[in-house]
């Protein structure tokens, strides 16, 4: 694969899989360019929860509103230029309040190769 | 390691290694913390050129500012909120302009364990 620019409008957004809130993903980069990397944009509606166990490392860029991840350690809040680090194997419930939120997130490796079903 | 979160206040900013110019990186997490990406904060000022081959996979987040990526195919161009993926055996020059450009990146693997000298 060669230098690429991406930026929102080049997103495909689809519901996030295993859960039926309102967050959306985009992928841009994954495991169909032959790289260890996925690249993508994330964008989570207002009052969204989602509890997953981490199978991946995944890194989150927020690039508008606010974000918080919470673990059995406590939480953290995001805002725009904050970045939150999930570690593989981490079990994490992400949460927005009334604002929503639109992260950039990379992830090694894939993540949809790690979903199953 | 745990789910962390980061902001530009918490980065140590150092030179960008192999460079003269005016542009600092600063690892938030690498090879210290026994995971497999690095995450960090990059600040460039404006008019600075680095050329370099790219020994990791690196994902470059513009969170302010904007930045140009040239390589032998052309050049892109990033603005707040967009995203360049630079893979690992690319060769490419990085300029700025008058702005200057604030970014996060993320790599695989560490790119400081694939600096020698």
């Amino acid at each position: 694969m060669k230098v690429h620019k991406f930026g929102v409008e080049d997103a495909n957004f689809r519901r996030s899989p295993g859960q039926q809130g309102d967050i959306d993903v985009a992928n841009l980069v994954d495991q169909r360019h032959g790289g260890p990397i996925t690249i993508g944009y994330g964008r989570y509606a207002s009052s969204q929860t989602l509890t997953e166990t981490m199978m991946v490392h995944d890194v989150m860029i927020v690039l508008d509103g606010r974000i918080t991840v919470s673990t059995a350690d406590g939480s953290v809040t995001a805002s725009r230029g904050e970045i939150i680090y999930m570690p593989k194997g981490e079990s994490v419930t992400i949460t927005t309040e009334g604002e929503g939120a639109l992260t950039a997130y990379v992830t090694h490796p894939h993540w949809e190769e790690s979903h199953t079903g």
